[in-house]
């Protein structure tokens, strides 16, 4: 295993998500793909679409993390502030980017309207991230990966710019459910979570069918440490 | 209308969350809840479940908004923590709360083990949020309010949480469906945004049964404002 392994932190943008209209589904999604790539979210941000917010947060998140994914505001219209935001954040000029706008063009031919053409405005060096679904990019400035909020649009984007990141080593994971409250099992948990410090034990009650249970979920880079927390916890559950 | 409105931050506390096993439910239950009490949540964390990730943020969050939220970490085992990291952020004694102690007592009786009592151990001075579902109580210190991570438990203490938080004035809302692009009103809500400047005027794309469409989101607290935007966008909706 190597020393330092890629952390990532989620940005996601957007008024709507934080007046209960809109539910997240790019969360669940991001995580979950990182996760895949051996990559730990270790925090995401929820925030309004104002430059303040989203200035505060992704300086905070850029320096704080290996990658940071931003999801939403990068549409046409007035409320589309996030690259603009990228740009202040950044410090670089805000401009229209060339190839930007030939995908565009391409798009929308006599179409490719003023509203369309905010489409391509980006930070100076942006980089672009390909749209498979509706061709408008999103685009990266050094560890910072700006995304739609739309989630089939996001998920394309992220599908053709996984091979731009760096993965971690695999994290495994196993399960284990018992059906009995969590406290039953508490201090066995507490000593194994202690003797097994490169791993890491979460214990989730549930209430099911008007049943008691809890959810056991042993995550390591270390698959013997793994194992061996998984043997122990067979223990308890044939005792 | 008065000239402060209360804001919130929602902490959502999870290793769960974050590797994509878990798909939160309480930021949309939450985001919506406050809306209806004319609270705007501004901001949501979702953080790991480490001592530094949760203080950190419980700090930033207390300090910028009316209210803090948090769900997660308040159960019996090595994983919940959020108790003690509350009272760490706010630099008071972690011990156990007598009347905590007496509903758990009361609840389990001679099943009252050590590892539940870990439930009774909070924040010096804490107040209690009863837990009409399953018996151990969250707590608030300050402006700060410590929920289960259950969903249906959560949601059983902000039921009952509801009449101690001061609402604000009403926030009302109206939404339009418009079936094209958003681009092609762009340039149209970008002046009637700038000049109602008490609305907030929200715009997001989606596609649906392979047609592509606008839903716009207006939210004031002044409902003259409100309709007034309304009614310009019914006058585009006809042209």
């Amino acid at each position: 295993m190597t020393q330092e392994q890629p952390t990532a932190a989620l940005l996601i943008i957007g008024n709507e998500i934080l007046c209960g209209r809109t539910v997240d589904k790019n969360i669940a999604f991001l995580t979950k793909a990182l996760f895949d790539l051996g990559i730990e979210a270790q925090e995401v941000r929820i925030v309004k679409d104002t430059f303040d917010a989203i200035i505060h947060a992704v300086n905070a998140l850029r320096k704080a993390h290996t990658y940071v994914f931003t999801t939403g505001g990068i549409g046409p219209t007035h409320d589309d502030i996030t690259a603009e935001a990228m740009a202040k954040a950044f410090g670089l000029p805000f401009e229209e980017h060339a190839e930007a706008s030939a995908i565009l063009l391409n798009h929308y031919g006599d179409q490719y309207t003023q509203a369309r053409r905010r489409m391509a405005m980006m930070p100076r060096g942006a980089h672009l991230l390909p749209n498979p679904a509706s061709s408008a990019p999103g685009f990266y400035v050094e560890n910072v990966y700006v995304m739609a909020g739309v989630p089939s649009i996001m998920q394309g984007m992220f599908a053709l710019l996984g091979s731009k990141l760096t993965p971690g080593d695999p994290i495994f994971t196993e399960t284990m459910t018992f059906y009995i409250a969590e406290s039953m099992i508490a201090d066995t948990l507490r000593s194994l979570q202690e003797d097994n410090p490169v791993t890491d034990i979460g214990s989730y009650p549930f209430f099911k069918n008007n049943q008691i249970g809890t959810s056991i979920l042993v995550r390591s880079r270390d698959k013997n440490a793994l194992d061996h927390v998984m043997k122990a916890l067979m223990t308890i559950s044939e005792s």
